[in-house]
């Protein structure tokens, strides 16, 4: 038996009954325990990261179709263990868990080969783009959607780009669209901060793991900084799993967004079919589809 | 000086940079340093509620015109001493955060006066609200806004609805819609789960010190739940604020949600003017617009 985990997949309970009550209908469960093996992908390991914290690890999936530069660039930094001691250096309630170098401008710690600036990567072209479509209005875009796993929107003019849902990872950055190499990089921790849409490069996303972010003790500074050294929590390492040994690897798998069964997910969340609903929404927003993920057969 | 406080209003500075911008235009700092006394109100303290954990106090307020009845029936549980002792008995990543009695059917602790079941209040009619309407779609309602502080919504047949925004309060039920009197009371701790709308009573907000609540372990068991009651963390007691001796009370001002002050709050936040933002939204979500709390004046 596969064991189903992460946050997102907790969701397919009904939310707030303790006696859950029998689906009357099409129920994610239903959906997800009809789904083939072919409707579920492996990371690739080149394209996924890999936090070590006290508490645990922290999994992350690399978006290159959408920030190819700042994909590379964070490999280089990761692989030069640049972000190995450095430490979790915010945490704002309701907004973003952030982590980098602490230190001031003139004690940074090195960058190595990797650059210092790189492209705003903010959207790009839709076209060649495999996009799952909702068909619920979006307060920010005009069409949301998923493509290869991530939170998107598009536009009528050709333009696409990720979205700032919970568990997306992006560059944060100073006033220069290029400031953000991926040197400071973000967690969206509450209700999505849609007006980042397009003003950061949105590079992955957390795929496990990511309540140990989310539990982080807000920062008592300015936008939920840490005033003292003492509180921030510090990274042991960062790796890209290709660089760790596969026996030392964590097995996930996620369910496509580009099949039929991820599509039946959709719907059945847009309509709840538990008993305890009794006003169905029959509306969903991009930020609340659930993206399972599971551990992967051996 | 009067010290700003609480999380939504960090929120005020730039979103992700390091230097903040200087203002181009007019920011939600401008508006609020341009807001006149009358702007604020402070709280009602027959509608505010103390919830005491270890890790400090957090204040409720009430909201006695969309659910009178789970109102009355809280402040009679409260008074009754009824979560003094018991705990936080969920917390789920992404979803809310829930406490009540974790004893089984057979053992839980008696309601005294208070009433087991407490008619449906999920909406109500909209005549007679000071209704401040959003101008931006809604995936899930026809129009949202504000009313006496809490986000809303309503519809053209004259209906109005509190909705599912962070930091909200909602009554715990199980299928019957009757059947959450109050006893189980649940916090939104994530993206909105607007699905709930119109399916539970919500019947407040927390204003202060809901990171307390937020960075609460996630339970592992199904829905969030903790396994062990050794997880779970004690409620030390729950008051009235009016039932608490002035001097110990939390001096607090929230800003009025029917003012001009708030409406150019909400514009400036519509399209910020910090020198950071690239893409301008011109678009707000009723989840993502900032409900301003101080201390208030001695």
């Amino acid at each position: 038996m596969k064991k189903i985990i992460g946050a997102a997949l907790l969701l397919a309970t009904a939310a707030l009954a303790i006696n859950v009550a029998a689906a009357a209908g099409k129920t994610m469960a239903d959906v997800l325990a009809a789904s083939k093996p072919s409707d579920w992908r492996t990371l690739d390991p080149e394209n996924t990261l890999y936090m070590e914290l006290a508490g645990g690890r922290v999994v992350i999936e690399l978006a290159p179709e959408f920030a190819p530069q700042h994909v590379a660039n964070v490999r280089t930094l990761v692989r030069n263990k640049y972000f190995d001691g450095l430490t979790i250096v915010r945490s704002q309630d309701n907004f973003v868990v952030q982590w980098g170098d602490p230190a001031d401008a003139d004690h940074k710690k090195p960058l190595g080969e990797a650059k210092k600036r790189v492209p705003a990567e903010f959207d790009r072209d839709s076209a060649g783009l495999k996009f799952t479509a909702l068909r619920d209005p979006d307060t920010f875009a005009p069409q949301t959607g998923f493509v290869s796993g991530f939170p998107a929107a598009r536009d009528a003019e050709g333009t696409a780009w990720l979205v700032h849902c919970y568990s997306m990872l992006g560059a944060g950055r100073d006033n220069d669209v290029d400031s953000g190499p991926g040197t400071e990089m973000y967690v969206v921790s509450g209700h999505a901060p849609r007006q980042l849409d397009r003003n950061v490069a949105l590079f992955g996303r957390v795929v496990y793991g990511m309540e140990l972010l989310a539990v982080m003790p807000r920062g008592t500074a300015a936008m939920g900084f840490y005033d003292k050294p003492e509180q921030r929590v510090p990274i042991r390492e960062m790796r890209v799993a290709s660089d760790v040994p596969a026996e030392q690897r964590t097995k996930l798998e996620v369910l496509r967004t580009d099949t039929q069964t991820f599509t039946d997910l959709i719907e059945a969340r847009r309509n709840r079919q538990d008993e305890w609903y009794k006003h169905k929404a029959n509306r969903i927003d991009v930020c609340n589809v659930p993206l399972p993920v599971r551990t992967a057969a051996n």
